[in-house]
């Protein structure tokens, strides 16, 4: 009970999910937008239903993505890139290792794992040979992979989309803590208060409601649809509700009926142990205690959480006017468990590779990141060009070339303008709009001179400087 | 003349193409292979139709992933990082944007677009809504992207999978060298030759496998199955069996037939001037003109060209036994060219947007770069981790723990062993077989003393380092 045990494969994955939906079009507040300037107009005016696609009248089709989908121009492609790489540090800080898979498997492969949310599953068309379907998670495919290469230990991460036929949510996040459960407490809890065996995974899927609706709605959906008793939902009600820290945990060992559930038992001892490791790593108080969160996947089997952006105070309440459930500015951006028996539904001999993994949703961490570099009006460069090469006479197109090679040679970043005869003031104009912070430039007297002149577009000062001098100046500069 | 025009917008990509058959099972030599142990058992029994999966006779399912598709393993995913980023690095010096575009497209976007190779576009299942595809490229994603925006200007280069219901290719190769040729040069000179206008795609496709195929297999095609005459064929074959340099533009430019075709001179023109800039950047000898050179895809309007691999002279020949063809050890592994009309399409008012192009195809570069690793028995590390935090000693899994936190807080990449009480020499074999050069070794006499015994895995040399000093200490030894 010491150590963190069946810690034996673990995973860190990005999902880049594609939520989407077959019927309805609801983009997320980044939807389709395809750049920042339009994205700054949907906030203002809250205009989330404005489909980004213009109907080409004479052509007769829609120019637009997918529904549910959008394309990432180099503004968020830029933000993007640092986001990953926060994370991947973070995975190799921690000696992850990477791995692939393809964007889509056997059909068969991902029938019977995900419960009701398998009808999110996209199919491909019967062309002939097998039948495909786009991934729906990273975690069934790893399991997969395990099981076909005999893999008992692996601390994998995945950085990959995967794809749903879903709504898509949305929602502006702050500040975030995580929540915990372990599905054999929520199992225990729902056998004490008299759920029948066979109800467990469908009352499940009403109870991960919770974060979403109200409780009074959770309560008449088990009633009316589950066809539980108002007593049953009532005295489970008492149990789900539940949050907190460690004092939970004791509360629910005291409690004169889960104390004689050995499963629910086993789960707080657990939890207790986890508690325990969460105080040594110092993040014990980003960590709630949650009876009520219930996770809608079928595979997990033991500890259960979900990372949740909190909405920080500065940020208005932004309830739906048809709705009064607590919905609006919650949303969980990563989610995980336990999964001790997927890897042995792949093995032939049923072998079991006990798993627990994390996967983080990057698209709503982006998105925030996007609105906060929007609100803060910082203009985000997305090149990482150095050094404009240019000239202020024409004719110096092939000199200009020259130089650029020599520059590229050396590993420096630089550009020029493909045209013939640029101005100078384009050039320079070219340089403030993308923020090169040097121009190169080059004419008649510096070449005769053997220097460049080298201009800071910010201070506007200008040097000649000896062309065998220019790379390390450059390197000087802009390091 | 002198400048290089119309390159408003250029791209570069990275294609990790998936050539899929949809009803023949014909892997790459790395195919659906899962890890490296078994690439080398390929490779050296040429036993390149092996399936990659195992029939699991008891669940009565394939556990494989589909057709033509594999997973990447830790080992190949490391060499696959050093491959993406040495490009990427190559796209941001020369001043390039990053998008992304979704992984399928409408239908009817992909329509028209590639000629005789649309058939090999996976279509999506019909469940309601759109009708869907993968996409085929990411240049015509890309055009839809520039339309749909207003795009006239970007350098953008995109990193993403391809998915082409093929046969996949396989071949080894080394040093490379890159051929040109020009549309409306071939065109010319179809047109000189005597093939009627409305045969020049069709044509050209059969020219497109000239790298593949003899000239004579080639001949016939022409002859038999599109219905030219011998003496135009015969003609057509002194034009397009020529390659070389500048020599074969001048020769072509007083040829008396070519020369009085306005579109091949236009072309042989712009080819000249190309020749010119291609000497300032000192690449012009990697370049030879090719004038059978065709490419398939229907949307090129001007120069295109391929960069390929030239098998080394150690590399033995790879005949296929029932084919005398030249297909063997060679092969394309980036080509693209001037698509002017493209974006056009997709413009209501049918703006055009000149684009210039490159396409890297990156799995046969990892297929060598895996193979090289392979050879040099070089064992690659999969993680960066540099220090395992380890103890002699049962009952330190807390101590282990909280040492491990404090380096992680430093940025130290740090791993443990997540077992209670893992004996010592588990601790270093696990080193040895990850590559980790360092041991934090604690017990009861370090704590005592406030150290930690920090040991060189390589030398097994051990020191004692006051506990304050150890995270400078590991970042000293490790950087």
């Amino acid at each position: 009970m010491a150590s963190i045990k069946c810690f034996s494969a673990s995973c860190w994955t990005i999902l880049v999910a594609r939520r989407i939906s077959p019927s309805t079009f609801t983009p997320s507040l980044l939807g389709s937008v395809p750049n920042s300037q339009v994205i700054t107009k949907a906030l203002l005016h809250q205009d989330v239903t404005a489909p980004s696609c213009s109907v080409d009248q004479k052509k007769n089709f829609l120019l637009k993505t997918p529904k549910g989908t959008h394309d990432v121009d180099p503004k968020q492609m830029t933000i993007r890139e640092k986001v990953f790489s926060i994370i991947l540090k973070s995975f190799k800080r921690h000696g992850a290792e990477g791995i692939d898979t393809p964007v889509f498997e056997l059909k068969e492969t991902l029938t019977g794992k995900y419960g009701e949310d398998s009808k999110l599953i996209y199919d491909l068309k019967d062309q002939g040979g097998e039948q495909l379907s786009l991934r729906y998670d990273l975690t069934v495919p790893f399991a997969r992979y395990l099981a076909m290469n005999k893999i008992s230990h692996i601390k994998r991460y995945q950085i990959s989309k995967v794809y749903r036929r879903d709504n898509p949510g949305r929602g502006r996040y702050r500040e975030f803590y995580q929540c915990v459960n372990d599905r054999r407490l929520l199992y225990g809890i729902l056998a004490t208060c008299g759920v029948p065996d066979d109800k467990f995974r469908t009352v499940s899927t009403v109870i991960d409601k919770m974060d979403k609706i109200s409780w009074d709605k959770v309560r008449r959906e088990m009633i009316e649809e589950k066809d539980l008793s108002p007593e049953i939902v009532d005295r489970l009600g008492e149990y789900i509700r539940l949050n907190g820290g460690l004092a939970v945990l004791e509360h629910l060992c005291n409690d004169s009926l889960v104390s004689q559930n050995t499963m629910a038992m086993e789960a707080l001892s657990d939890l207790k142990l986890l508690h325990s490791y969460l105080e040594i790593f110092g993040v014990a108080d980003k960590v709630t205690f949650d009876l009520g969160l219930a996770r809608g996947l079928d595979y997990y089997t033991g500890v259960i959480y979900e990372a949740v952006l909190l909405r920080g105070p500065e940020e208005p309440h932004n309830v739906p006017d048809n709705d009064t459930d607590k919905i609006a500015g919650f949303g969980s951006i990563a989610a995980g468990g336990r999964y001790d028996d997927l890897v042995g539904m792949f093995d032939s001999k049923g072998r079991k590779v006990p798993c627990v993994g994390i996967s983080i949703g990057i698209e709503r961490i982006l998105s925030m990141a996007e609105r906060k570099a929007e609100e803060s009006f910082k203009n985000i460069r997305t090149t990482e060009t150095q050094v404009l090469v240019a000239s202020a006479q024409p004719h110096y197109l092939e000199e200009r070339m020259r130089l650029i090679t020599a520059l590229w040679s050396s590993g420096i970043k630089a550009e020029m303008l493909h045209k013939k005869n640029p101005k100078l003031l384009s050039q320079l104009q070219y340089c403030e709009k993308t923020g090169i912070p040097l121009v190169a430039i080059i004419g008649e007297q510096e070449l005769r001179d053997g220097v460049v002149k080298l201009r800071d577009v910010t201070t506007r000062e200008e040097v000649n400087i000896p062309r065998e001098d220019l790379i390390k100046e450059i390197q000087k500069r802009t390091s």
